[in-house]
């Protein structure tokens, strides 16, 4: 999908939501814990009550890997039904990979050739030809982690150079010369709105995918305020806080009512700033 | 496996060699290429022919998942094969992988419970929660990217901050802390001997995993020489310039072959230094 499509989908739904999928078997319902496939069931009642409201969906890869094959095999059916079902959602494989040339190509093809989802996660810490293999799919994409939302972002993400500039900063500026707004996202933690300023003045055209609004607590009308261009420009994360809202027999119903709250939320936002 | 029995299983051998499993359907030899499991195949033949000159083994993930479950299988095969008929093999699952706590959490669940690797490599850029989940489970290890081998290492790991310290020093001296020499290697590329003194200067007591040797052209004994510690210190990987050596019948036999000549090398080394 390339950027021309994905704003006119957000603009069709009046949603810039991503759904994310970090199934794990404890805490979906207990009726469909026992399911031959429990992953995949849950993620098609969410993905189907759902599929209007939200862009994009978002599944987290270490929420499989930790069922071995038998979560593997889950994840690449919830990638094809998506893709089968709802050809105009994008979706994301939240990976965070990334290693040297020769088998970053690997996990590009992992992603990319054998399944079809249209983005990956990719970290950056190994520099270009880690990030730059991902970007030999037409109309796919590479989201390069920037300014995480979790604690230990501190740690490295804002350590300044001998010019002053953040880590995450060298990291927007160098990395978006690799690529182009049309196939380079960035990871941009909800947690940290007031650092949007500072990411918009050195990447104002690029789509940020942004974590951490709900369970994380970032604010969704400050994340709109900062974060938008007049292509919307964002991509709000949304996982627990929707599909583990309820865990009765009705939590697609619930996950249902949670994506629509935001996406209310988001068509004010929409119609305010384009 | 804890630290001194990974140094005793250095001595008994006189090795500190990892062989790298970069298992490639187009690179193994043709009378493999259509069996029904044909990268465990390969992989099952090259560890009962190298088994007694190597340490470690490190199957990189990226080769697996591109085949999707077929290949998450194989992965699995693969190390559980080694894990019964070798338990005094070292298994590094080669994952870089990386996320916010509750994240990698489930990516430690995949490799140290649900599988029975004693290692995982991770990406730094997220920060202590991102690593830390690796460190819970006793005897097994996480394996932190700090210089890599890479052409790309230099975009980000030798930025140098205010204190002119550079981002792969600031991760070894900030990500010490939360582990020890017992739970915590680094990556550190071959083909950078000369940082190695730089390494050890901030950390003499922990095992360094050095790839590049080989295909990537580092030097073993400029390795040696500033890399090893008095309880080794230092496991080497190599990968290409054993696996693919020979693409015939004999590709196990010259496989050994390969191993053995640097096995021979390391013994020597071992010798001076020990």
């Amino acid at each position: 999908m390339n950027a021309t499509r994905l704003y006119e989908e957000i603009r069709r739904k009046k949603s810039f939501l991503c759904i994310g999928l970090d199934t794990e078997l404890e805490k979906i319902p207990r009726h469909l814990q026992n399911a031959e496939l429990p992953l995949f069931e849950f993620n098609r009642q969410i993905v189907d009550a759902t599929n209007d409201l939200a862009v994009a969906f978002k599944p987290n890869l270490a929420f499989y890997e930790c069922y071995g094959t038998a979560g593997w095999k889950q994840f690449e059916m919830t990638v094809g039904y998506i893709r089968e079902k709802y050809p105009d959602l994008f979706i994301i494989a939240d990976a965070k990979r990334g290693d040297i040339g020769n088998t970053s190509r690997k996990y590009a093809e992992a992603f990319f050739s054998n399944l079809p989802c249209d983005a990956v996660t990719v970290a950056p810490y190994m520099g270009s030809d880690s990030v730059t293999p991902f970007l030999q799919y037409p109309d796919k994409w590479v989201i390069v982690l920037a300014l995480t939302s979790n604690q230990g972002a501190d740690d490295f993400q804002m350590i300044s150079n001998t010019n002053h500039e953040r880590l995450f900063e060298t990291v927007l500026r160098k990395s978006a010369q690799w690529g182009n707004a049309g196939n380079m996202m960035y990871v941009i933690g909800a947690t940290r709105a007031s650092m949007l300023i500072k990411v918009r003045e050195i990447l104002p055209r690029h789509f940020l995918l942004i974590p951490g609004v709900g369970a994380q607590g970032g604010d969704l009308t400050e994340v709109a305020e900062y974060g938008m261009n007049d292509q919307c420009g964002i991509i709000v994360n949304s996982s627990r806080a929707i599909i583990y809202a309820d865990d009765s027999e009705k939590f697609a119903l619930v996950a249902r009512e949670k994506a629509m709250e935001l996406q209310q939320q988001m068509r004010k936002l929409l119609e305010h700033k384009l």
